[in-house]
C-alpha cells in the first residue's frame, strides 16, 4: 500500500468527520507537507476533501472517476479488472495500449481506462468520440485457450454484457446490432472493437475495447456524430455512475466469458438474441468486398448472421456493417 | 548508395583482376584508411577478396550469405524482398523481430532475415532448430485487405510456393504435409509459421515465417531433431545456394499471393493437390481441444481438411496436427 492509499484509508474510516493533520502524520510516518502534498493529489482525482487549519482534513465524497481502487473496491469479479488497471487522464486509444501491453506479456484481466481518447477507435479505421467526463473507455486484455475461429464469439458475448448490464441499470430500451454495436432507439450508446493477436492454431491475445456514452450531453456531440450517437443521459436524463456501470459490466462479462469458453455460443444465443430486434428485419450487409440485401433469418450457434437474399438464397455473414 | 555498396560496384567490375587502394579511394572520394575498413567489413560478410601492398584487391567470389545486395541482385520480383531488408548474423526469432516492425508500420513485402535464430519458433510453441550456415530462417511481412477468415489459405500458398521451388531445384520428392510442413521421405525440410494481427474486419497485417533446412549435414540436428528433420544437403548431397533457392522462393510466393489475392485457394488449390500425397491416407488429428482419426478425403476450396472417419461422417478441419 501506497501513503496515498493508506491516507484514503484513514479519510474514509472518518469519512464526514474532521481529522488532524498532526494525526495523520504520525500514523503514517511522514512529514504534514507530505500529508497535504498527497491530499491534493486525491482532490486532483476526484476525491472531496475539506481542509482547516484548526480542524485538519474532513472526506465527505467522492466525485465519478475512474481511479483503480475505486473501481476494485467492491469489485466481485475473479480477473476482470482484478490484476493490474492502467489508468489514463488521456491517451490515444485503450486499445493501442492494451497491445502494446499484452505484447509484454499483461496477463488476462487487465484493464486499460482512460478519462478521455485522444483517437478513440471504432471499426473500420473510424473513430470513437471520446470526451473526458461523461464516457466509459476501456480495454480488457483476455487470452483465451481457443483457435482463431471461435473469437467472433467474444464481440457477441461483449455486447450481452454491455446491453445486459446497462439494460439493468438504465431500464432503456437497448438493443445489439449485430456484431457490435448497443443501440436505443436506434442510435449508438455504444460499440465494441475486437482485435486479436494469434497464429493459425491458438490465439495469442485478444484486446476488447469498450466505448460507452454514459453522461454525454446531446450538444457535448459533435454536429456529425449527433444524428448516430446518444448517451444514457440523453436518453433518459439521468446521471449514471460511470463507477458503477464498468463494475456491473464486468461482472457480467466475465460471467458470460466463462460461460462461453465453456459451451460456446450456442450456449449464449438465447440471450444474445433476447437483446436484439434485428432478426426478420429487412437490411443491407456491407462487407469487405461485397454489399447484399436481404431479410435476418437468424444469429447461428457460432455467431455468423445468417441472411436469406431476394431470391430465397441463404448467406451465412462472418463480418460486415448491417444498414438498417 | 553507401561507399561499400560503392566499393562493391568496383570490386565486382574487376572481378578476378587487381584493383589499386589508391584508384578506389580517389574513385570512391574517401581515404586509402577508409577503403580497407571497407573491404574488412565485405570480407566479415563473406566477399573472398584478396589483398596485396603492391597490388591493390582482387575480388574473385562471395561465399553463399544473405546480405540484403545479394539477395535483390537480380530478384525479379515487384514487392516480396523489394521493400527493406532486415539482417540479422543472430536474433532470437525472425517472426519476433518482423512483428514488431510490421506493429511500427513496415509495409508489405519487408523480409526479415537471420542466419541463426537463437530462439526460431514452430507451431504451438515448438522449436525450429536454426544453426548458422546451413539454413535460410526468413519471415515476410504482408498486408492484404482480407478477412482473417481468408489467413489459413496464406500458410497452404506459402507451403506451395516452398514445396514447387525445392522441387525445382533439387529435383527431391518434396511434398506437402496439410496444413504446414515440407516433408522429403516423411522428415521436415521446411517448416511454416503463420502470424496475423487483426480486427474481425480486416487484416492488420501478417507475418510468414519459414525455416528451411539446406546444407545441414544430419550430424548437425540435435538428437531429439535427428529423426524428424532432413535437408536438401541430407538428402541429395548436394550444396545448394541459400541465395538462389531464397530468389527462386520469393518470385514463386509472390505469384501465388497475387493469384490468391484474385482467386482465393481455389484458384491454386490444384497446385497444392500436386504437391501433396496426404489425400486418401489414414491419419490422426489433433486439433485443439480434439482428436479424430480418419481417412482424408480433400482439401477443400477455403483450404480446410475434410476428413471421413470410421463411421462415415465428414469433418472440416480448420486447423490441427496432421499424424500419419
Amino acid at each position: 500500500m501506497t501513503t496515498k492509499d493508506n491516507l484514503l484509508l484513514y479519510l474514509k474510516k472518518n469519512k464526514n468527520s474532521w481529522i488532524s493533520g498532526e494525526y495523520l502524520s504520525q500514523e503514517l510516518l511522514v512529514s504534514r507537507a507530505a500529508v497535504n502534498k498527497h491530499i491534493r493529489k486525491l482532490r486532483d482525482h476526484g476525491y472531496q476533501i475539506s481542509s482547516s487549519t484548526k480542524k485538519g482534513y474532513c472526506f465527505y465524497g467522492v466525485k465519478d472517476i475512474f481511479i483503480a481502487a475505486e473501481i476494485q473496491e467492491d469489485l466481485d469479479t475473479r480477473i476482470f479488472g482484478k490484476q493490474e488497471i492502467i489508468y489514463f487522464d488521456e491517451v490515444d486509444s485503450t486499445n493501442a495500449q492494451a497491445r502494446l501491453m499484452a505484447a509484454q506479456g499483461a496477463p488476462e484481466g487487465t484493464l486499460v481506462l482512460a478519462e478521455k481518447q485522444i483517437s478513440g477507435k471504432g471499426r473500420k479505421g473510424r473513430t470513437w468520440f471520446s470526451p473526458p467526463g461523461y464516457g466509459i473507455y476501456a480495454s480488457l486484455i483476455l487470452r483465451p485457450a481457443m483457435p482463431p475461429s471461435d473469437v467472433p464469439g467474444i464481440t457477441l458475448i461483449t455486447a450481452i454484457a454491455a446491453a445486459e448490464s446497462l439494460s439493468a441499470l438504465t431500464k432503456l430500451p437497448v438493443k445489439i446490432k449485430w456484431p457490435n454495436d448497443i443501440l436505443v432507439n436506434k442510435n449508438k450508446l455504444a460499440g465494441i472493437l475486437t482485435e486479436i493477436s494469434t497464429d493459425m492454431d491458438a490465439v495469442d491475445y485478444i484486446i476488447v475495447g469498450i466505448g460507452l456514452n454514459v453522461n454525454t450531453p446531446s450538444e457535448a456531440f459533435p454536429e456529425h456524430v449527433k444524428s448516430i450517437a446518444t448517451s444514457v443521459f440523453a436518453e433518459s436524463g439521468m446521471t449514471l455512475s460511470r463507477v458503477k456501470l464498468l463494475r456491473a459490466f464486468l461482472r457480467q462479462y466475465e460471467a458470460c466469458y466463462i460461460q462461453f469458453k465453456r459451451e460456446g455460443f450456442a450456449g449464449l444465443r438465447r440471450r444474445w438474441k433476447n437483446m436484439t430486434d434485428i432478426i426478420g428485419k429487412n437490411v443491407t450487409i456491407e462487407e469487405i468486398d461485397t454489399t447484399r440485401a436481404g431479410r435476418v433469418v437468424d444469429v447461428d450457434n457460432d455467431g455468423t448472421l445468417v441472411l436469406r437474399d431476394d431470391t430465397g438464397r441463404m448467406h451465412r455473414i462472418f463480418s460486415g456493417d448491417v444498414i438498417l
